[in-house]
């Protein structure tokens, strides 16, 4: 049987990039589509950002590809990400040819702790004046993490990773992060350095050629990866994979764009993206390989949607990069 | 009396950096300077980072000036914020004149919240798996920090300011925070809007000109700000000053930059742009006036430090300063 790929569109332009998106799967190969509904409307139709029909498709299937949701969000991505066991969340971040972008040679991919840190925060308000979050770090999640980490680098041929941290405030759970992750590296004979998240934020702008990948907890993660998505230009371009043990999400790390909503004009790269690396998390490096390459042929010379200063369509870019696969 | 002003260079080039401030301190008023040590220096003399003299004497100047501390910058800076009592922290980043900055166009100012967040955080290592921090949030530190930034922006002339946070995850504890913010702006008149700290590390990159005065929890603060650091060429111009409600502490963003510390070539514009703070905050604004205006006036056409690609020293800049005072 095909594998079973779930499709949550979401709101807001994740209804038109994932519909892109799923015609370039089904040139690439035999897949099952299932869909499910989850964000903003579905909670106004059901009551429910995430019914349990959505999340346990997502917990059953090969592989889910993810849209956006609007104010809802946190309370459909999150469960999602837990729904399929994911524990990094894999961010690449790169300029391409012929996309305006503050730093062209910036070429990261974070590698974001994907359970823990303020996320599995639990939180209370003590008084009416007094609120408390309690964050988790354990050194089971750093450990994977690390383990994910070496295997990443030694798979793709990068030099090795840096840790980045506020180890200096948050001794104990940073602490335990960053030296779980660099001993799993020595171990391993993985080269890791690692950096203040703070100077990271600094470096990253004034010359992010001196990182490749960097290993994350998780809101450090979330917040360096955007911010290497403002210097590649936007995060119209940026695909992401919740990797898991047994399956994953895959979902552009942009939002549902209420500004341009409805319009046919959203720029399906992210999400087509994010298909190439669903694709590879199947086995299929080839289809991957094909999809990035297609992407990157349009990026640089197809028609352009109005994020990127063209004129064209969702239709006409997806249309572009079907006939370059 | 004239006032009493505290003195801690610290270590590497805040050995440099700090008298030359105090150069130009004594050349636009009459103060009286009490030096102090800290940082890892002193702990290797005297088994302590930051000695009780030294705190004591920040608890009690009209306001210090401080340089940088090396490992120890932890255990000595975040004790003397509280010296101090102070709540928040004030980073002006803005590009100058003459000076390389990825965005040239960005003038922003940080109003970090000072005492709280993962920075008061309890931390446990409850097994040899699980380690957590307890995030602290009061409404009353956060609505201390909202009239400050009300009257930050009455003072200035700014339209209002943004509220940074991640209460979409941190409900309890950011929402707390930017509710509170929020509600203080309302009470006073005063224009405030919200961003999620992850769209802010984004957007702010592709265009600064958006934001003007940003107010953030502590650890926010701590990253956004050396991001906009990154927008303007480095940490080497970014002045801060700890306010509290009786004195501050004032210092560079940059720290004791050991590639260079000892050569005589550091750049003091962070540390002297920071002693301009350090007069307005004693009621002497035409002096920090003065001192802003010939900072720019050297940044823009005078001598140069290695950083900004010049060859100039510490001292022939510093002339450069007094010369046009
Ligand atoms: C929507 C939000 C909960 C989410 C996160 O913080 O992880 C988003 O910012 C992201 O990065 O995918
Ligand atoms: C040294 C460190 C504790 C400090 C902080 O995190 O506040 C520094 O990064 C800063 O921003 O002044």
């Amino acid at each position: 049987a095909p594998p079973e790929i779930a499709v949550i569109e979401g709101d807001g332009i994740g209804r038109e990039v994932v519909p892109a998106a799923v015609e370039v799967l089904e040139a690439v190969g035999d897949y099952a589509f299932a869909e499910a509904e989850a964000g903003d409307a579905t909670l106004d139709e059901t009551g429910e950002a995430l019914p349990a029909e959505t999340y346990d498709l997502a917990a059953s299937a090969d592989a889910t590809l993810f849209g956006a949701a609007g104010e809802s969000a946190a309370d459909v991505i999150l469960p999602l990400r837990e729904a399929v066991g994911s524990f990094v969340n894999v961010r690449p971040a790169r300029a391409y040819l012929g996309v305006d972008a503050l730093r062209p040679e910036t070429d990261l991919v974070f590698l974001r702790e994907n359970t823990e840190g303020v996320y599995a925060g639990h939180e209370d308000r003590l008084t009416d004046n007094v609120s408390t979050l309690t964050r988790v770090v354990t050194e089971s999640a750093s450990r994977r993490l690390g383990e994910f980490a070496c295997e990443y680098v030694a798979e793709r041929g990068h030099d090795g990773f840096t840790v980045a941290h506020k180890a200096n405030v948050m001794r104990e759970t940073d602490g335990l992060f960053r030296d779980t992750v660099l001993a799993e590296a020595e171990r391993r004979g993985v080269d890791a350095d690692t950096v203040l998240m703070d100077a990271f934020a600094t470096r990253v702008c004034l010359d992010p050629e001196q990182f490749g990948v960097v290993v994350c907890p998780n809101l450090a993660g979330d917040v360096l990866s955007d911010l290497a998505a403002g210097l590649v230009g936007g995060l119209g371009l940026l695909p992401s994979a919740n990797v898991g043990e047994e399956r994953g999400l895959f979902e552009p790390v942009h939002g549902t764009a209420p500004d341009i909503a409805g319009k046919g004009v959203a720029n399906p790269s992210a999400t087509i993206l994010s298909a190439a690396m669903l694709v590879e998390s199947l086995g299929d490096d080839d289809a991957g390989a094909r999809i990035r390459s297609a992407v990157e042929g349009v990026l640089s010379d197809g028609p352009r949607t109005p994020d990127l200063g063209g004129e064209a369509t969702t239709r006409e870019v997806t249309d572009a990069v079907l006939a370059r696969l």
